[in-house]
């Protein structure tokens, strides 16, 4: 099944990429590798902001990531061109907006990590790091960074 | 000398590697580069946890990094087939579990980048960030993610 | 324009790096790309402490950032050889020690990402990741990684 396939039956459309208005790029490939900038949350275009263990629960942490996935695959689309031309999902880096106590972030990591394995399978199973930070832009929930090797 | 001959001479046994109960997995090798997940302190088979700068102190910290250092080169060893086979240690990301006012995250990150470079001679010598975050998975006092290339 | 006419139209005279007292070393190359340490805000040879959104504004902020830029140059030149040679700034990751509701961390961002692509044009584009920590090494107020791709 193609990865279109995929999203298809999962029911997920990908966005339209808007390129950051800001001096740096959504993407930059080097050799066969893609390395993507940070994505922040959003919910209805909009920073989805708030702290985990603080205005945010971990259930929705975790549907934030997977918001960013998605967002992610639009980017990662607009690099390789097609997404069955993606070799492998790398590395995630996953940054959880967090209070000081909160310490469920591999749990909202998940949120991004498991729809990669769903959508690209064993091409989307991933190296990862996530930790707790004390902000990011906008006051986003979650930001992630991704790597990618293209065919 | 080899580096199973050093590892000898320092005494240090490689841990099995468990592979992470997750949507991820531990490392990825993308052409000569591989990409090794985040790997938390432990104590005793349970995660090390604590800030630095509040229970914890910079020798327990540096002490954490250290055994976090241990683990990578288990997880390595699993990447490479052998130790041997290591290139260079290519960068370590060092993320230290901090209160708002501890300062010291270079020397807590001087436990794995000292054995690295003792382990590996100058195939050890890797670039490096070091920083404080606010929390990491499972109240673990330091995660550490690293890039290596492999002959 | 060369990289260096470039730097001298913006009156820009790069510092002569000094290797850290350290167990790391400020850039690994592992094929054609380069692996930079992340480097620390200095103001007149100390590093730029305090954190923004308490003791630092936005615009000191973005000064920060320029001024590790410009570190960072040196160390790519040391890397490279010569900054003519650099075919891509491929990917910043940009951390800055905020207060827990400082927001603006792409703000600051800008500072070292607008002098990247002032200096190298086209080639300075780059991916970028940016947010808050609780602290940085010798309370710092920013610091920056860097990943190059050489000719």
């Amino acid at each position: 099944m193609s990865v279109y396939e995929k999203l298809k039956a999962l029911g997920i459309t990908l966005p339209k990429i808007e390129p950051p208005v800001a001096a740096f790029v959504p993407f930059v490939r080097s050799g066969s590798l893609v390395f993507v900038s940070g994505h922040i949350a959003k919910k209805d275009g909009k920073p989805w902001t708030g702290k985990l263990g603080a205005e945010l629960t971990t259930e929705q942490g975790k549907q934030a990531a997977r918001g960013i996935a998605i967002e992610l695959m639009a980017t990662l689309q607009a690099a390789a061109g097609d997404l069955d031309k993606i070799k492998r999902i790398v590395k995630l880096l996953v940054l959880v907006n967090s209070a000081p106590t909160y310490t469920e972030q591999h749990l909202v990591a998940n949120g991004a990590s498991e729809l990669f394995v769903e959508v690209f399978g064993e091409r989307g199973a991933h190296a990862r790091s996530a930790f707790g930070i004390v902000q990011i832009p906008l006051g986003s929930c979650v930001e992630i960074e991704l790597n990618a090797e293209l065919l």
